[in-house]
């Protein structure tokens, strides 16, 4: 399936403009196939590099496959997410994981007290997580759609909810949900909504 | 400048691993030559296109390269920060403007009450902004380093401070600042500090 799908990707710069970005939809719509575990691996051994905040890497993941799983997330997505999270070849609940700092010593050696540091501000962390872990997934979605998947994101949901339900004593919060799977054509009927230019988004001081 | 630089670039999946995820790092010494506004905007073109919660597309770019404009954000960084803001051969102020609600008749006509919607609930658009903006902060990352560019991000810093000096009267507020530049070699001296593995982020359910 790997070497299937992505024989026919684009490369070098048209990989980013035709694979990942311009050319990309966000996929409501998915042909039957499966997306192996070891793909999603693969993604995430790509993107786990990416820079983060003292090299935090707060994202955490939850694989939702079975029907029973689709059906206890369903529950907590808004009414017209629901059909969406039940049809997805899989989906990803993407979270800020706000323990993170117990990993610091492995992650930032460079940085020897910062995980004792931020042990006693979980405000701080809890901000620190949940910034980070939407950086994170920016590469995450990148990716993906580099490997030529698409990728359904959603933030239509009561997340304390998929906390409660998933969650429960860890420090994960989720953030979003990711329907992930091969695009059926386009993956959307719905014509392409503009973005703002460069000079409504930036200016030089 | 962009033909020259581009022009070795890594292609295909080697794009993604080489330049933007395991090859490059978060680079702090770079070569002394200035980098074009041209490409600043070339790069967004390209990742502006990245999904968004509602295409709401809250991130907005301070550009910082006169040393009088980058005196006024050094003295608002963490000390150990200033030299490398004073240093860089640009510099972004990375923002999520808390008002792009306005945009949202032009960017989601496929939503055309969510506009008015959000113009009442300001906490909601600030949770909104502050969430997407990071999110296209990882599109932005893997955009710049895409063309060879080194990035290096830095969070300490009196947001708050930056917000009042720059972003006075506007919606707009600090969220990291990005210094990027051609870089010097690797970029860093610092050993590459590693990454939780699969295993460790994600389980399923």
């Amino acid at each position: 399936m790997i070497d299937d799908t992505t024989a026919h990707l684009p490369t070098g710069d048209a990989l980013l403009t035709d694979a990942v970005f311009q050319g990309a939809r966000t996929v409501g719509r998915f042909v039957d196939d499966s997306v192996p575990d070891a793909l999603l691996r693969a993604v995430h051994d790509t993107v786990r590099w990416g820079p983060t905040a003292a090299n935090s890497g707060p994202l955490r993941l939850l694989v939702v496959r079975s029907r029973e799983a689709r059906e206890r997330l369903a529950v907590h997505m808004d009414e017209h997410n629901r059909e969406r999270v039940l049809g997805a070849p899989v989906t990803l609940v993407v979270a800020a994981d706000t323990d993170f700092h117990r990993h610091l010593p492995t992650l930032a050696p460079h940085a020897p007290t910062m995980g004792e540091r931020l042990a006693g501000v979980p405000d701080v962390r809890a901000a620190m997580a949940r910034d980070n872990a939407w950086l994170q997934t920016g590469y995450l979605v990148v990716g993906l759609r580099a490997v030529g998947l698409g990728v359904g994101p959603m933030t239509g949901m009561d997340a304390a909810g998929v906390d409660a339900e998933f969650f429960a004593g860890t420090g994960w919060h989720a953030l979003a949900v990711l329907n992930v799977g091969w695009p059926d054509g386009e993956g959307t009927d719905r014509p392409r909504a503009p973005r703002l230019a460069w000079d409504e988004v930036a200016r030089e001081v």
